[in-house]
């Protein structure tokens, strides 16, 4: 049998792009009252279409979030079916009467990203006892026919709905590479048992945490964008502590900032734009 | 006997947001002397009603400091039931006539945290010993029996009055996650014993010093931040220097910023504004 | 046979200057639409000129990009024959009308260079079969004419025109020098072969994939920069993450931001002015 | 004989703040020459003043510095009684008629200190020689005792005035906490054995270097800071390149920036405000 | 015999300032074209003048060049015999009309330095075998007798006059202080003869690029600076990679930023400040 492929098999699926806001309260609040009740219905309007997303297709939906701390007032998630989409919708923002107001301070691109250690390896190991070689035009074959399948009864997760929970916590990561500790020189089989123990723990919370794991190697800063959508707060930080005694965290893990806001929906962001949270 | 989780219980209390602004004194001493009186009273005013807090339930209230140092020139702390609650705090400030003049630097997002190292062990134990399995509804059965008792009878330090010390010391930390020094992947036993002797550092400080830890995995960017309460403030320093040789703090800790600052009671905010300190 | 040298040789051709805008959508937009037109169309002829580059000699292009996220709106990426013309580049944007709009956030200094790990130990084996001692001018002159001979039939990637794909991947990235795992202490011949696996990868997606590697030891903050060219942005992912697994990267490669854009020819520029990418 | 601590005693000060500033220039410029004068010379009373000191108690110095480079126009340091008295001098500055023009970009909180590594071990071993355990009242009235005799001799150390050298070179350190080279970890006796190393070449520059060691752990970022007086920069060069060299520094040292500026005595505060240095 | 110091000695000659600043192209041509000519010319003749530099004693001269990319538009070099005179300089170009123009974005403080390491090994050695000891009066009297004679034939290189080719390329850089791989740690013979290798690298360029070294520790944030002229860039990186492999540079050096410009003599500044490289 021939040496198999290290590299886990992906799937990809929606383009996201993440946009973080300060809002210029101060040159808001001056405006007259008409004025800011013309520019927030305005951007409403436009985020309640983003909201419904598209009606057939792909959902390529959008949320707005409500964010704590220095580190912005607002938050934008956009799914999209492509990278040029994103592009699209940042464009089409810059042009709004309350642009003016938002300072992009921070944004992170990525695509939603299945990695399937387990299939992989299955797949992998059916090619080569039918006498494949990695990388000949029949492997090839072979993997896009196994991959297709797989793919189609994904397609919800690779092109989600954003979940409707009052919370979302965002955080970019990357995988490990010291000088003696390196995620990347670790073999295929140690890494899958690795990423499995830590999916355990995952679905311990998967009733009161949704999930949505993007990949930005080659698109942004880190390699892997994490979402947490939850009502309750405190269980993002009870899933990430529980994890990070698992060995692909302790070990493998470095994390980069975490931004932590409040959904505010369509149809209260008028409301916020008067400075409540619904 | 089972093998026992190596995740310590964690008693989550109040949200917790620090808030560092610096201040705009060129701008605001253009101000006509009664504006500034106007703005800064109706600022008194909420931050009155903000140390006051609740009248039953939780004390959540907020404390305003005097900063030293470029880092800011005013710091905020709130305490509250939820992150929403603290977003409100955040939405309520930005839409006060004194807002134009503070510059949002720096904050952080936590919640308080009681990490039970001694009776995660002796819980664990008793549970295993009565044949129960980690994970199973009878476990976690026990485990919310055992711990509720324990959070009654903690619920003054998980949702603490603000201490009226003069100086606040304020840091974030994370646990070292090294190539070879990795505080995860030590044994729980190990852990507990080292988290035994810092405490008892500690407790020979606590009629000068007063401690509250939050935790801030997965809402914002330190594992930790530790607030320290003390009338003298070359005792943080002696505490600290002490701690930095105990082997949790001396091979484990890495430590972020530091924030030094000076209560300002509301009594003393309007004079603060006018410039001098109390 | 003496003591071969250990520095692979390299050819250099266009030096290469990346600016990264962000674009003051705000005070644009509230010029009146005449002004705006006249502005971009103004740029828009002196792109068309830097897209058409020189019609003799080297291709010397110029190219826009609408640039995804907080890290920029519009990327220039401009190739010339010296650093010189680079630099003059810059004087003729900075004294265009459209100049006060564009915020310079980020730029990257290099020069197109090809690393001939494969024929320099060839040409240091021939030229020390033939009795030379390197340093000495025989091995000089026998180096520089072994190199002309190469440098020729390479003209066409020395001096690159810009690949016509739809979107750029940008990145600058070193060769890690680490306390125990060093990039510039390992044998040429290990680096070789570590390089020689890098490059099979490559080849495997070089039917989607243009790459155009810069060299900027002594000219900017890393080694070196890394242009991806391809029409599917996904696949900047996939070879990157391939990649990531082989020896060089996994083990010896360090990254920097990366820059993901769409191609804006110049005969969409005044649209993307308008705010719509084509 | 109990195990003795390994924690030295340290004796602390004054309260010093460090404020680094840069001018603006261009609004300065265009002032009439009469507000200029009118701005200088109410900032000069105040200087001059503050130069002085307390006619009675400690000295409670400040001093100006016109520093050199990007990271400031201007240093004040300031040394008091309390880090209370500290901000009500950052207040008192920032009521000036100048303060518009000085931009605050960086700062230094700490305590003047005296490790006494040598006197330390010393008293551990007295008082453990009468049977005294450490921790017990016995004990700690014992290093009370002991210390305030050191207090009493060393008293200009730690209440100092400001050498009137022409030249002032500050920065912060750390000692290094490695994943194998900690300081913290190392024992009591060995830390005091590299200590004195270190002061032996200290010692040797007395003549023409003046140094105040201040502590910053719990107070700022850093665990110490360094300020060095003396009339010929180059000498401080000459000091800290031959510290490299020895154990404490080579091995444990991490340094922060450097600082370096030329004072300014309030007698020539007015002439700088001018554009002239004396 | 006795131990010989580890410390090479080190000889200074004039101090340095580099100062890079971004030019504000926007608010500049918006001045009428006779109030741009009139302050260019006025800062030419400024710069005309330190272009000369002295007429007796040392050069002590300044030079302009053209910056390429977003690290600063304009660097200025400047020499002097003291760091007040430095200072001097600074408020002397902040005086000018030219400076409101002018956004000081980078510096870097040092003095030239010339390490002798291959001398001090010697002196060292005959002062011991004299009977004298390191540290002595005689000793001292010893270096400084052997030290003169060498600084007085090296005054040329001590106090250079600025070369006048093309290009500039100037970084700051340290040796490595790792937990295993130290510089300072090692053997004065091995730092010798490491820095003997390096240097024959740096001869074989002679002929193409002068270099001059300057030390900054004490003086500002890296421990040297150097500085590179050339009339063709593509040989600072030929030389820099080829170094990267000797072991003074694979191992124990790290490097700061890296600060590309084109030399603009006085002759032709005023046609740079129209926007065109002569």
């Amino acid at each position: 049998m021939p040496e198999l492929p290290q590299v886990p098999i992906t799937l990809e699926g929606s383009s996201v792009l993440h946009q973080m806001f300060r809002f210029d309260w101060t040159a808001w609040n001056k405006l007259p009252a008409t004025d800011r009740a013309a520019l927030a219905n305005a951007f409403t309007e436009m985020l309640a279409r983003w909201e419904r997303g598209s009606s057939e297709g792909h959902p390529n939906q959008s949320a707005l979030f409500s964010q704590i701390g220095h580190k912005g007032d607002l938050t934008l998630i956009h799914f999209r079916d492509s990278m040029e989409d994103l592009n699209r919708v940042e464009l089409e923002l810059a042009q709004t009467g309350i642009y003016p107001y938002l300072q992009l301070v921070h944004s992170y691109l990525s695509v939603v990203e299945l990695g399937l250690y387990e299939s992989s390896e299955k797949l992998y190991t059916q090619l080569a006892e039918k006498g494949l070689e990695p990388g000949t035009p029949e492997w090839n074959a072979g993997l896009t026919e196994g991959t297709a399948r797989t793919a189609g009864s994904l397609a919800s997760r690779l092109y989600p709905t954003i979940p409707p929970a009052k919370y979302l916590c965002f955080y970019p990561m990357d995988r490990k590479r010291g000088e003696t500790v390196n995620w990347y020189a670790e073999t295929m089989a140690d890494r899958r048992a690795m990423m499995h123990e830590h999916m355990l723990i995952g679905r311990r919370y998967a009733d009161s945490v949704r999930q949505i794991i993007t990949g930005s190697i080659g698109l942004d800063d880190w390699e892997w964008g994490v979402d947490l959508f939850a009502d309750e707060p405190v269980i993002f930080k009870k899933l990430i502590y529980e994890m990070r005694f698992d060995k692909v965290s302790a070990v493998y893990a470095t994390f980069g900032q975490f931004f932590l806001s409040v959904r505010v929906p369509a149809a209260n962001a008028a409301q916020w734009f008067e400075g409540t949270l619904a």
